[in-house]
Formats: C-alpha cells, structure tokens, sequence
C-alpha cells in the first residue's frame, strides 16, 4: 500500500477562508432575504474591473496566439525576458535596489511561491513565523513536516511564534534565539501594519549575524502611503545576502483571477548543505521552476508586462487610491462603532479589535448575521489574532460606506 | 545559516530540454547560415495555433474581466465547477468511465501536478518508473529525497527501473517484487507506445495484490488511433481504487503557452499512514490544492471549456489530424533513411534507433550539425534509452516532409 504524507494529518481544521466559505453558504441557504444584502470584506480579494491597459495587452497576445506565425508554445519557464527585464527595472533598479533581469522568476501566484519555496529548503531549519500570519507560511510547513503537532490552541511544535500586538505596533523584533528562517509580511497581512526601515533593518543584522533566511512577503507593497517605508526588503544594505522577496500582481493590478506573481532568489544569497558548505539557492530554485513549472500563460505574461507601461501604471495607482479610500471609510466607520482600529493606511486590510467580550469567530457569526457582512476573524491567523477581526478594503465605495454604517448600527 | 534540500545536489546535469536549448543556441550563435534553416522536432511543443472556438472563449472572457459587474476575481482553487463538469462528463462518463465532477482537479499543467502530486505522498514509498520515461517523474523524486544517488549510467539508487525495449513492445510488465507507486505514461513520451488493455489490466490487478499507486499519465491520449486501446485508466475495473490519472489540454487544444491540465483523484482511492491505517487521498490533494495553488486563470479556465463545446472538439480533432499526419511523414522518411522506427501511430512522437556506431547524444549533434534539424536524445531519458532518438511530430507538415528529406539524405 502506498504511503501517503503523514504531516497532513497534523493539519487543523480547514484552510482558514475556505472555511469562511463554508459558513457564508449556509448562511446564505438559510437566510435567503438576507443574504441577498450580503457584503463580502472577509477574503482578500479585488472587486474592480482589470486596468484598460491590461486588458488590450490580454486581448493583443490573445490575437497572437490565433495565428501561426505568431503563435507561443512553451515559454521560458522562469518567465519571458521582457517580463522579468520589465520587473526587474521598474519595481527595483528605478528605486535603487540592485536585482538583475536573471534575479526575477515569475510565477502564477505568491502563494503557490510562498509554500513552494520550501522545497528547495532543508528539513531541519528552525522556524520562525509571525503571529498573527497568513496562515499558508504556517500549513505549507506543516505539509513539508518541518513541525510538531499542534497544539489546543493551534500553535504547531517547533516553529518559533513572534507575537505581533498593539505594543510593538504589529511588528515583532528579531528574537534572541536563534532561527535559520524567517517569514516576514509587509505591509502585513493580516494586521495593515507596515514595518519602518529600521525594523526591517534590525532583521536583516539578525539574519546577517545569524546566517538566517528572510522570506520577505511585499505581496502589499503597492499601498504604502507613508515616507520612508521601504517596499522591498532589498532597499536595506546586505538583504542581497540574506534574503528572498515574494511580489504579485493580484493587489495592485488587480490579477487574482488573472494570476500572475514573482519571486526574487538574488544570485548573492547561500544556504548550507548538511555538510556545512555555502552554496547559491538561486540555481536550486531555477532547477526547481524549470522541473516542475511551465511558465505562466503567455497572454497574462503579456498582461503583467501592461502594468509597467506609463497608461498601466496610472491606471494601478488609480485602483490603490480606489481601495485606500475604502480603508479610509472602513477606519472610521469601526471607530465610530465605538472599535479600536489598526492598518488601512499602508495597507487595504483594517484590523479591528472585537466587541468586548466576543472572540474573533464570535463576532464573525454576529457581523454575519446582524449586518450581513463577512469579515474575517483574527483568530484564523493565529493565536494572537483572537480578539481582532480584519476588514478588507476590496470593495466598492458605496459598499465600503455601507458597511462603516452597519458597523455602526451594531448593537 | 538556513539549509538547503540536499536533494537537490543529486540530480544530474539540468533537466534534457534547458540542455538541449542550450546546444542549439551554440549551435546557431556559431553557424548564422545554417541556423536560418534549422528545424525544431525537440521538445515536443505545439505549433499550429489555437483553435478558433478558444481564441472566442479567451476574448469573451477578457472582456469579462474588463467590467465591473462580470469581473471574476479568485475562483475555486481546484477549479471552476462548470470546467469540472466539462471534463468529468465529456473525457470520462460519455466513455463509460465513473468519475464526479468534485474528483477533477484543475491545474495550470501536468509537468506541474506530477511533480506536485509527491506532496500528499510519503517518504516511504519504493518507487517503480519505466526506462526511458519522462525526467521530470525522476527528478522530481530526487528532489522529494526518494532516492540515493545516481550511479554513472544516471540511475538512481532506490528507484526501480523498468526497461521499455523493443522486446516488450516498450511498455513494461508489472515487476515480480514489490513496489508502492509507479508511474505510466501512455500514449508514451518518449516512444510513442500506447498499452493496450491486457497490459494496463495487468498493471491494474498488481498495483490492487499489492494495495500500490499508479500515477498515469495520459496527456497524449488524444492521439490514440488504434481501437481498443484504453484512453484512461478507468476504462479498467478496479482503477479507481488504485490510480490517479493525469491529463493536459496541452497536446490537444495547443495549450503549451496557455496553460491548463487536470488530476484525476478518485474519492475510491486509499493510502496508508505509519500506522497502517488507511485513509483516501482525495481530501489530501483538496488541501494541497487550495493551500499551495491559487487555480487557473479564469480566461484560461474558459478558454479550456471551449474545447468541449462542438466546435472546438472538431478543431481539436483536426489538430490531431494534422500532427498523426507528420508523424507518419517522420516515420516513413526515417524509415527511407534505414532506421528502426517506433511509435507515431497513436501519438505524436516517433522514436527511432540511432545510426549504427552512434549514441543518442551523438546522433543529436551530427543531425544538428549535418541536418540543421533538433531531435531529442533517446538517453536523455534514461540508460535504456542510450541508441534511440525521439522526433516530435509537432510542425507544419511542410517542415514535417522536409524533415523527412534530410533525414534521409544523412550521410
């Protein structure tokens, strides 16, 4: 008989939104008048119509591919060259961060790169994950059995929990123990908060000191409004040695139907073999990419590309103001209600303290069905999200203004 | 310092089809002449372009997203439940083959879910794969850690291998010891046999006796033209409680550069636990798809479900047509030329014995060289795979003959 992954059984419950679907049916087969005034702020995910220029870029490669000598098969599984030459330059060398064309691999989505990483990576590091997190940085480790069982409260042996609370502003320092990888989220999901230059710097010493792993998720980096938050982690000295960036489409080009994201492995940066030797990660994920990927879709290759041409780009940041503007709404609408709020400002997800006296999935099920909105509660990011929720912003505004209202008339 | 997947350093060499890109590209930057009149039959990448009744899918569906009222923003990670009900009706119950909507996964291509499929398997499995066979089934399983290290002739210590010759019609017999998962590929890449319904019987009831997974691999059955030749694995009774299958729209619908696939798992379909119990796979792969995927592009998703309205299944036919008609002008030409020739009957690869006193790779660059044509080398396979060569039946049918000529003008 085969043998299949024994570390799946560890796993807890549902993956967090797939679960929210679950009860969001149910209510909705059992309150269909309700239902019907249901707004959703509970997944992350974009409500606005793809940019113009995307969608001639979609509608030209789509052409292409109906005539032969136009035609695209197989792609460069990293990516085309345009692409990640058109990444490369706009997102990082016009803001002074050192990333080659070559540094770039682009891919269908930063969650599949997030929980794929981890293939290239050993079994024995020691790892160290935020709490609250998204919970893939957590369940992707669980599947690759790099944990113990989870415990009562949903904490899984072995990975080392940095607590993020109002006290340190959502973002954890460095430990004093040591760690070999870390998962770092900013601006985060699930809290809006955004970490300063010098947090980040203190991680990169850390990880420099530490010969530590940083996985730098800026999956959100396109709504930073404030002055001196970095949107890459390679804006700070010495992240070339120490660290890999995650970037997508899906939230500033509105893409996550679309699919398109990319990782940066800078050619710079080692890890070691069980026998202590440094090597480069960078050829282990190429080889990783090129043995079981194929390249995205060609015409969303083409789409992504349109985001860095001068119409697509104003067209992105339209989109930002857009769902920051929701933030905005959401913000006072919560403190209005009497809420304590974080996030919204660098980010489009407002984190919220519950009502007094209700825990997170609680206050779901009374947000559900008093205000018929979905929220998401914190306690599925981790232990320390009990006691919040997190708003999405993904929205339109007139559903942003209802919802700051209904919040309001909670009772 | 983080560590690194070991696994890695094992694998030989890169993967066949980056080695072979990489000779051809010296070849042309050497020889500009000769390089104008190259012809690919190497990987075997579609060419023709898509089918007209896609191309209207993919622009219906771009447009979709160009509205705020029809923009689709994630879908279901396995999937869009109407695509899933395309597939399970159109490829699997109007055969006579017992399979639900909710056991099709879909993804965005096999190389990726072959590869992915080792996720929800254990360390502990011994692992049978035919010689020659597609790289990725082995590399992939030295990267997961499920072999030792390869011996000089490139085989892996702990696979085992079965031998495809001439003898056996290249589709091996089940072996006499046992084993926990095998991998079949048929239509076969790389030699183009398709097993017949005795041979996958046999398979069948050894992988049931031995309560063993077999992986099939069935992204060429499009190409079957022979009668009685199984197009899924469960047309045999007892599949289903003993294989996953794997299919593309790569092949068919000319999806190389789109990007569409789907994994057959049976709710039917058991596997072990360290503890002997058993428990189905179906909810296993279910989570790693909606924890480490993100699905299809939607436009994709549509244009995919194109392929089974009526008129993009007579465009699809006609594709076929079209290659199974150059594969027989390859064949016929390398049979002028005096070769032994193999497969091209129900698939679109040719597979043929090198010229006397010559391996594979040889064979490569003196037709590279005198015939300005790419093959694939039969040992990039595998050992058993030394003195044969694969021509891909993928090209115009004006290249096809050509391809033919030379051939049989070699010298």
């Amino acid at each position: 008989m085969a043998f299949l992954n024994d570390n799946y059984l560890k796993l807890k419950a549902g993956y967090l939104f797939p679960e929210i679907g679950r009860r969001v049916k149910a209510f909705c087969d059992a309150h269909p008048g309700p239902a019907q005034r249901l707004i959703r702020c509970g997944i992350g995910d974009v409500t606005e119509p793809l940019p113009a220029a995307v969608i001639t870029a979609l509608h030209q490669a789509v052409d292409e591919l109906a005539v032969r000598e136009t035609f695209k098969g197989y792609g460069p599984e990293q990516g085309y060259e345009w692409l990640r030459h058109a990444i490369a330059q706009n997102d990082y060398r016009d803001h002074g961060c050192d990333v080659a064309d070559d540094e770039v691999f682009v891919s269908d989505g930063s969650k599949c790169d997030c929980g794929n990483i981890l293939d290239i990576l050993g079994a024995k590091n020691k790892i160290a994950i935020s709490d609250p997190v998204y919970p893939v940085y957590v369940d992707t480790n669980v599947m690759a059995g790099h944990t113990g069982e989870a415990s009562e409260a949903g904490a899984y042996a072995r990975l080392v929990y940095l607590p993020c609370r109002p006290a340190n502003g959502f973002i954890p320092a460095p430990p004093r123990r040591h760690v070999d990888v870390i998962y770092l989220c900013s601006p985060n999901n699930p809290t809006g908060a955004a970490a300063t230059r010098e947090q980040l710097a203190a991680w990169v010493q850390y990880a420099r000191e530490h010969q530590a792993l940083i996985l730098f998720d800026a999956a959100y980096e396109a709504y930073i409004t404030e002055p001196g938050i970095p949107h890459s982690i390679y804006e700070l000295p010495g992240a070339r040695e120490c660290a890999i960036e995650f970037r997508s489409c899906s939230k500033n080009g509105g893409f996550t139907g679309v699919r398109c994201a990319f990782t940066i492995v800078p050619k710079t940066l080692n890890a070691q073999t069980r026998t202590g030797e440094f090597k480069p990660l960078h050829p282990l994920w190429l080889r990783r990419m090129t043995t079981k990927f194929n390249g995205v879709s060609y015409p969303v290759q083409r789409a992504a590309e349109a985001l860095y041409s001068p119409a697509g780009k104003e067209q992105v940041a339209a989109l930002i103001r857009h769902y920051l503007g929701n933030a905005a709404v959401l913000r006072q609408g919560a403190r209005q209600a009497g809420l304590k709020v974080f996030g919204g400002v660098n980010a489009p997800y407002i984190w919220v303290g519950t009502p007094k006296g209700l825990t997170s999935w609680q206050t779901f099920d009374k947000i559900l069905n008093e205000a018929n909105v979905v929220i998401t509660p914190g306690s599925g990011f981790g232990s320390q999200g009990e006691g919040y929720f997190r708003i999405s912003a993904f929205n339109s505004r007139a559903n942003a203004e209802e919802v700051a209202r209904r919040l309001q008339a909670l009772k």
